[in-house]
């Protein structure tokens, strides 16, 4: 087998055997053929495409090219819940704890941020004394123990996605269904859960642009999962301004109590109570005695689960179950009581849960001002992650150093009547020239118009 | 400018600017820009193509990359001749006398063979103490003096080809007519003649597999050398079998000098006239007095070259009157004098014209015998290069040594009658081991059918 010989079989349109892809995989992460063998086949794929057969094949190869971990030991149904990155996205740190507090076992492996997207390992380290460094046992104990852990991810998973990726990045490889899906899928698949729920970003600050594009890799992302025998479900939601009203490590933390406490942003409580309604769907076979409403879950949907693996798809209806069990957990504070167990079991300060003071916020805060009145027609998302990640929040290359406390907190979010000088967002950053030049960023994020704009839709499909 | 919005534009089918495509080759050549960007890009061109202004502009950008040749301190128009490469192709060796006796001025760099084909270097440096190193100063006196040099080209000449090409035989992109064409017109364009006569080889033994993709590469050269201002023809002639008998290096010098001396075979003798026909038609606007034939080719072909030069195409007429005074070189032996005087000139033992057995020929010979009666019906001339290189007379790596006296000899051509126990051809190397094993791969490049084949047409067309 010849790297030429595969390259030209895919540019003539031909389609890659599993001992091709696997050849190619294999050969690459090795640094055996070499980056420019590989990159001449992804653009040689980005034209011919691949099919069903070869994606799932490609998922398989990267998902076995390192370490794979092995969940078995951990009682229950296993979910994870993945995004494909948006601005201002801390759905994690409230959709874990609320489906724990449901009895769904949640061991979860995060990423750092990059770019002008955040990463929730990031935003978990802005909280005193919390650990994502954690050992693979005592990451079980701790997840058989109290149902949930989040850890960062460890160095040997998936090398050929990272690999891969990063030649895609530079080489105008990037916008494939297949190789996205795959790229994503992977991870999943190697982190060892039994059922995933991925939240699929659809809009201007997402890599998805329109919804027919998002459907179609949600398709893809759940045909891979199931053909891998885990459930998929793809939740397709708005990215087209950010999610609720706080972007940057700290001040996300933040809001992530704030709607566990009750009193979160509208939109970022909806889709946190539907992702972990999804996940209490998924994960609902739960044992006997694993907790009161784990079990009340599990009568309450029964077999939703199982309805996934056939194939078939999620009813409505036993997502909406799993959504008042959420919602539930979120009135009654199981969720923060569960937030706070996750805290203190990692090392960290618990009682940041009942006085979100203690989250340092950086010194100089610039208040964004509105020139004219109107209604917030649009906030540009990718500018406000650009934005947060000039004052510090983020980084420009993985090596960067990032400041917790900074980042942005939107007052008017769209469809907001707005009145001249009215404060429209204020900038946070440890530093006064980086918070003035993100200020202006922000500024210019927004557009103001005269009539009030139709209000976007949040959640915009499922797909299972 | 960045590169990877070049990718990203020619892979969404935009047209790159001339400033695009010059950074592209200044950068990759310098090694600012990686090979894996440059794959993709050159992945990205096969798919969405080069226009004419692109194409043009690659030429130019990867002509102007290195050294250029100027060659105007030489009186006359200079003619330079190049094939796309085939087997058993020595033309040059005979063109460039023909032409030379009939005035035109041939101040030749030709290259070293790589693969399956033969390279003109080679086969001169196989003639006793004949020398293809010249300086510049050198080559230029002796074509001042007696009308033709050939010398190995120069390190400095259009390092950007050389370095885009080994990338592209190594990721599947060779096979576009913009990067073939501009490839071979940016080394003749530096190359400094003021003319220049073009072989495209069509057929199993060459690149350009049928008539209409020859056509359409002869075109777009065409175009590029007018473009530059260079009177550019092209004649596509067969490559369904090896021209002439003789494939290998002392082997073609002998046949040269057979066809020269009257005797050489048919194909390789009829294909040689039509050349430099062409070559005396370009070069027809001579001075008077520099040579009889030269002045009488002037007066025989008035204009020709200035036709050419407003694009329209060159009269059949013109070109068997170019053929006509290559025929009067030929039947007189003046072509053959100005072989012998080439040789001398470069350091060469110019008796060997008059006795080739000088010329070593590699000891150990095995013929290759017809099992059946009938007809030869094909002779695959890639297999024929193939065991020819195998023989030690070609390299399969840059750095190889050859084997100057190994090769293949064919006495029977398409078209021919066989008997059994026949011998089809002769096989030489310097290596017994190496002789069967090729002899065994000539043997299977002969196909013996029944009924006498349709023979193939030489000279397929004739594009300017």
């Amino acid at each position: 087998m010849n790297m030429e010989d595969i390259i030209i079989k895919k540019r003539d349109g031909g389609t890659l055997t599993s001992d091709e892809i696997k050849y190619f995989v294999k050969g690459y992460t090795a640094g055996d053929i070499p980056d420019y063998q590989a990159s001449a086949l992804l653009m040689a794929i980005y034209f011919q495409h691949l099919d069903k057969a070869e994606t799932f094949q490609l998922t398989d190869a990267m998902r076995c090219s390192g370490d794979t971990i092995d969940l078995s030991g951990i009682s229950g149904t296993k979910v994870d819940k993945h995004s494909t990155g948006g601005v201002g996205d801390k759905t994690t740190l409230i959709v874990g704890p609320l489906a724990a507090a449901c009895g769904v076992t949640v061991a979860k492996m995060s990423g750092r941020g990059l770019g002008f997207t955040g990463g929730t390992v990031d935003k978990l380290d802005s909280i005193p004394g919390f650990s994502t460094s954690m050992e693979p046992a005592a990451f079980m104990a701790q997840v058989e123990s109290i149902g949930i852990a989040v850890t960062g991810q460890t160095g040997h998973i998936t090398p050929a996605d990272k690999k891969i990726y990063a030649l895609r990045d530079v080489t105008g490889t990037v916008e494939n269904m297949s190789l996205i899906a795959s790229s994503i899928m992977s991870k999943k698949l190697a982190a060892g859960s039994d059922a995933i729920v991925l939240d699929v970003k659809c809009g201007g600050g997402a890599f998805m642009k329109n919804l027919s594009d998002a459907q179609e890799l949600s398709r893809i992302m759940c045909e891979i999962g199931e053909s891998a025998g885990r459930k998929t479900v793809a939740v397709i939601t708005d990215m087209s301004q950010p999610l609720g009203c706080a972007v940057g490590n700290a001040l996300e933390v933040r809001e992530a109590i704030d709607v566990l406490s009750g009193h979160g942003p509208a939109d970022i409580t909806e889709l946190s109570l539907r992702l972990a309604g999804v996940m209490i769907c998924l994960g609902g076979n739960l044992d006997a005695g694993t907790g009161s409403m784990a079990t009340s879950g599990a009568n309450a949907v029964p077999n939703a689960g199982a309805g996934l693996v056939d194939g078939t798809a999620l009813a409505r209806q036993a997502i909406d179950a799993g959504v008042a069990l959420a919602r539930q957990a979120l009135d009654s504070g199981a969720g923060l009581a569960k937030l706070r167990e996750l805290i203190a079991a990692q090392g960290g300060d618990p009682t940041v849960v009942d006085d979100p003071s203690k989250l340092t916020i950086a010194k100089v805060a610039v208040d964004v001002v509105a020139d004219g009145a109107g209604y917030v027609c649009e906030i540009d998302a990718e500018r406000i992650g650009i934005a947060s990640q000039h004052t510090g929040a983020g980084r420009a290359r993985k090596e960067d150093d990032i400041d917790y406390g900074a980042g942005v907190l939107l007052h008017k979010k769209v469809g907001y009547p707005v009145r001249p000088g009215e404060v429209l967002a204020t900038v946070y950053s440890g530093n006064a020239h980086k918070a003035e030049a993100a200020a202006a960023e922000v500024k210019a994020a927004f557009r103001i118009g005269e009539g009030k704009p139709e209000m976007p839709i949040l959640i915009k499909d499922i797909i299972s």
